[in-house]
């Protein structure tokens, strides 16, 4: 793993704080008319801040719904350049301001998490205050792209797993979009909570491929989409011997419908997500006599709401599980942070023009074809992207 | 109130033992093809048994449906005359077995309550067990007819509105079906507790007139069905000031769906009913943006696994309401239990011949209208209907 910071100092270079370059929006609309790669200088690092270098940052669907201005969580907006995008990331301290220093767990070398969206993570540096990061001394075994990609995805799959309903060991959960970056996790923490999956994906053309793959991460029971409803499945799931205690869903339409109609007395129906983009449709005797009830999570309110140990718990929890190399991050399609290195005439505070250099029309390129193209990170696609800002700490 | 009762005594004339009259079905079907007076004597009253006389026994729609074996709960069927059917209704104790005198609450001429479902209401007299009946003495205002339906839809607008939020005054509640007896009762316990209830009826030709007396019961503000959703609403719900903290549907359909937009962050959404016979449709965001909840509610299930206190404490408080005049019974259509009055020859054990007299015919005829009729008992209008075993009990 990783390289040392280059950065263990309390003394940051000036010209470093003018040069931030950031893929920003200023309007609302399709990421691929309104991103832009803007310079912007770190004017507020001071004696109370916290300087921080992104080390990678994913590219989540939330992400591209709040460029698209769909999003309910809306990003902070600044004069001229906008919006940075990005909600999710790593990030190491390169600097702690001389008023803070020995505040919380911050120290030069850590890594840190942010602790709210919309922090604006696709950029290069940014400028904190100590209780917008989560703050942690880098450990050798854990893959800098799973630390990266924890605070939504995998702790999406750890709080539905553990905040609606009590499981025990041998318990079944079942689920739908089981490829997806959550469904893998939701896999794994089941496998090592001791908790049986039925996981529920699309027909493919890799379909024994794709099995295999969840099958290695602990699958129990793989059906497809167009299994569900099938008599036989149907039958399947009434002779496994124990009721489903919990059942989540990303897709809507068809697939929830089933789910829930598995799902045994009492049992809640999650929902986290709606793939199909359609509605979910429910016979009302499954309420009544069945007594599902069916429930909604977001990551975002829980971390709105949750109680700073919880958070704690559950981050060490996930790190310790990738540590030992029981919970492993999707697989990642990456994509490197390559910017023109503005001049130092070029990096005045009149930074708000967007870059045109070669190397910044590449990124955004990139960033356009990872959200646009087949495998991109569209709702709907497995293939995950992720924007690497140090390559050299990809471990 | 009230003739005093006729069996104050522990001496039971056998032949009233071998003449108790029962509506009853041997096999599930329409109600007017299977419904069948019979003679069900009264065989197992004995020294450890508490003998009952029906007073009043609604006809509701689970009883319907349980006629018609479309009911998860399913009645036992006894030899030769089937299921006795009807699930609710009040009785009176007219006699204790010897070897039970003393336990409990029960007292000769107290009245009494079913426990358990499938009790077979619908019949004269019934011998059950101490622990099958709840026994408290009558009091003089507390309308009979109130009494004998109250443990199905007051009891079930007492639980939905005290089990899935904790509600203050000033609250508001939002149901559709207001004009069923569940929806009667809702406004007036919300009246009684300080909350707001936003009522949805169907349009109809009396609307004026439902509307003055939902009014007259404490509805604060009543909606039809098809202005929900118009943007008229939708501004008026938005603009109440506060959010509305608790949703409860019997219809399904399109009115759900409005209901669950119209909820508040966090509010559940409690399903009892699904009159329209259409499922349930909502949209994903719902869910995960705004934390609706959906949840069922069955009596018969709470009723199941209910604390002993938590129900004597909802009865004796429906009870103290309706003593007061703030919880009237709804509006029913009185059925008298006219049966032929077999000689003693014919009352012999041999008796599940169904009784061909006038009088059994002129019964079931009341009862298959009441079943069927426009104003009958079906699901989706309001109009309820009773069997009175005796008129001179009513108050």
């Amino acid at each position: 793993m990783a390289s040392p910071s280059r950065f263990f100092t309390q003394k940051v270079d000036p010209s470093l704080l003018a040069t931030n370059q950031a893929v920003a929006f200023r309007d609302y609309g399709r990421p691929a008319d309104v991103l832009r790669l803007v310079n912007r200088p770190i004017q507020n690092f001071g004696d109370d801040k916290i300087l921080v270098r992104i080390l990678a940052a994913p590219i989540n669907p939330a992400d591209i719904n709040q460029i698209e201005g769909v999003y309910p969580a809306k990003p902070p907006f600044e004069p001229e350049i906008g919006a940075v995008a990005g909600n999710e990331g790593v990030a190491e301290i390169v600097a702690i301001g001389r008023n803070i220093q020995g505040q919380g767990n911050h120290q030069v070398g850590n890594l840190v998490l942010p602790l709210y969206r919309s922090f604006g993570t696709w950029q290069s540096y940014a400028a904190v205050g100590p209780n917008d990061i989560y703050s942690f001394a880098p450990r050798k075994k854990v893959p800098i792209l799973g630390v990266a990609s924890m605070a939504i995805n995998p702790s999406t799959a750890y709080r539905m797993l553990n905040d609606f309903v009590s499981l025990m060991p041998g318990d079944y959960v079942i689920q739908s979009g089981a490829t997806s970056a959550v469904g893998q996790a939701v896999i794994q923490l089941c496998k090592i909570w001791g908790y049986k999956t039925i996981n529920i994906i699309r027909d493919r053309p890799d379909l024994d491929t794709t099995i295999n793959h969840l099958k290695s991460l602990g699958a129990d029971v793989i059906l497809t989409a167009e299994q569900m409803g099938t008599a036989d499945t149907r039958q399947y799931l009434k002779a496994l011997g124990s009721p489903i205690k919990l059942g989540l869903d990303c897709t809507a339409g068809k697939v929830a419908s089933e789910i829930a109609r598995a799902l045994g007395p009492g049992a809640p129906l999650v929902i986290y997500g709606g793939m199909s983009r359609k509605p979910l449709l429910f016979p009302v005797s499954l309420f009544i006599f069945k007594d599902i009830q069916v429930r909604g999570f977001w990551m975002n309110r829980w971390y709105q709401h949750c109680p700073h140990l919880e958070r704690q718990t559950m981050w060490e929890d996930l790190m310790h599980y990738m540590e030992k190399g029981e919970l492993q991050p999707p697989k990642f399609n990456t994509i490197p942070w390559v910017t023109s290195t503005p001049t130092s005439s070029s990096a005045s505070s009149s930074s708000t023009s967007s870059l045109s250099g070669t190397d910044g029309e590449g990124l955004l390129k990139a960033i356009r074809t990872a959200i646009n193209g087949p495998d991109g990170g569209a709702p709907g696609t497995p293939k995950k992207n992720i924007l690497i800002m140090d390559s050299d700490y990809i471990n």
